[in-house]
């Protein structure tokens, strides 16, 4: 089969198509025929080793997919045939940037029907790392008031709709040029955090879903009770202590894979409540300008492979 | 950390206890201090090397724990101090016999409030076996008739409480000797399979839990449409086929780690509606009679290690 590995740390470069065997399939296991593997700031960091999360090279990035099953381990969910997302083994043993994968059956669930492969792969890590913070972590119900920053970001633009969804009231934050956009998302507020100082404007919040490291502001818009979500790699512990002084919760997220969330999200989609934004196709051989987009960080929406 | 490995495959006498660095946490992780460990017939098989799921040794066998948690790596769930069960890495790394155990924190669910760590210890792998054939695979209803071979066994015991908590009417396979112990799990009838053919007394049942690979016999007295599941690793493709032209389902199952069932579990328990039979607990330093003990056979309930 055909994937991409690289064989040392560094640029879009290291990264190579190559040749390899299909992967063999454990008990519990299926092997998914990759349609689809999305492109991540994560996937990025790892391939430069700003982030060393698999060791050292040789390895292969991405952990996105979507595609079909192709052979069912002993034991395992699914049929042959069956369409399925997921980013298993996140975020150890990656190589989802291949023509197939072997997972766990429970690291993946059923594709939601109304979406193509290309848009199914873009969700899993973004979407659930909205999910897990939003939902697992800060429990958002009806009628709570939900800051979200970089609303038209690749996890912001999902957190908005699962926002939305759950019955929340979302004040989001964008740049000027994107609030139509996140109007669109279903956003009842946009603030360009450029001209306006949203501590300003905004008050009791119950959550405050935080992907650039304004804590502190953050914290200062939360009601007593209210809840600091961040999907920051390293949140300061120093923040964590003083939100707690204060009397509001702290959350970390680190994204896990989690079927159980995946079929939840795939009931959104399929309800018509929640839809990733996919910037821009490439085909697998195209590896390294797609990594080159993500970098660049001016897309708004996804990146995605497609395999052939 | 004390924990346990082997440096080739063997006898019970290849297990040494050893001292090795505390693994360390990833993102989303969590580290256990496990305060118990179970042995299962897998393990033993794991380790003879007549089941070579984890490759050559050097390895360290051993998935179900139960601990507290220890350390939280970013963004996991779980606070420092809480409990937690679960498999870890099934039927990948192991390691799960030993005093500190790093597990990616949605592979672990908060122990049930009324066992101990030793019950608790005992029930991943079995329970969710269970579980994943009956709820998951089999969709068990209230009403449905199902029947279950070797129902005193480590999995069948969970499997009869399961089934009951869902509301089926149990028949249950077990030597005489144990149709008391039975009884008490709940089971609606018991059958001596020894002394009784159950094909010529049983019929119209809905889901069979089959893990003795009795198949031929078992299909025989399922409904039109009845589910046969089975949990043995390697099912006969041929009975497969055979179930299917015969206008019933099969279902294979190979457990994965899974929180959401593992709550799901829990609040089974807590609601007393399920309890693991231990049969004999031993510290980890008599980790290689534990061994012998369960390859043995002929224990009621499953053999657990405590770690001090």
């Amino acid at each position: 089969m055909r994937a991409v590995i690289q064989e040392s740390f560094g640029g879009p470069e290291v990264l190579e198509v190559v040749e390899l065997e299909k992967p063999e399939l454990l008990s519990g296991e299926v092997l998914v025929r990759v349609k689809a593997s999305a492109v991540h700031p994560v996937d990025v960091a790892v391939r430069s080793g700003a982030f060393p999360l698999l060791g050292q090279p040789p390895f292969g990035v991405g952990w996105d997919i979507s595609g079909v099953v192709e052979a069912v381990g002993p034991g395992a969910r699914y049929e042959v045939g069956e369409e399925v997302f997921g980013m298993p083994f996140f975020p150890r043993a990656a190589a989802g940037y291949a023509e197939y994968v072997a997972t766990p059956s429970r690291q993946v669930a059923r594709k939601p029907k109304s979406l193509s492969h290309v848009e199914a792969a873009a969700l899993p890590l973004a979407a659930l790392t909205a999910w897990q913070g939003l939902v697992d972590k800060a429990g958002v119900k009806e009628g709570d008031r939900v800051l979200i920053h970089r609303a038209a970001g690749g996890v912001g633009h999902l957190a908005v709709q699962i926002a939305k969804a759950k019955g929340a009231y979302v004040i989001a934050l964008a740049s000027a040029g994107k609030h139509e956009y996140v109007k669109g998302l279903g956003a009842d507020e946009v603030i360009d955090y450029r001209a306006t100082d949203f501590t300003e404007v905004v008050r009791d919040v119950d959550i405050v879903f935080d992907s650039v490291a304004d804590g502190a502001r953050s914290l200062s818009v939360l009601k007593p009770g209210g809840v600091l979500v961040t999907i920051l790699e390293h949140p300061s512990s120093e923040l964590e202590q003083t939100v707690k002084e204060a009397g509001r919760r702290f959350a970390g997220v680190s994204v896990e894979p989690d079927y159980w969330a995946l079929e939840q999200i795939a009931e959104l989609v399929d309800a018509g409540q929640l839809r990733p934004t996919v910037a821009e196709t490439l085909p697998l051989e195209e590896v390294g300008k797609a990594h080159e987009i993500v970098a660049s960080g001016r897309t708004v929406g996804k990146v995605v492979l497609t395999v052939e």
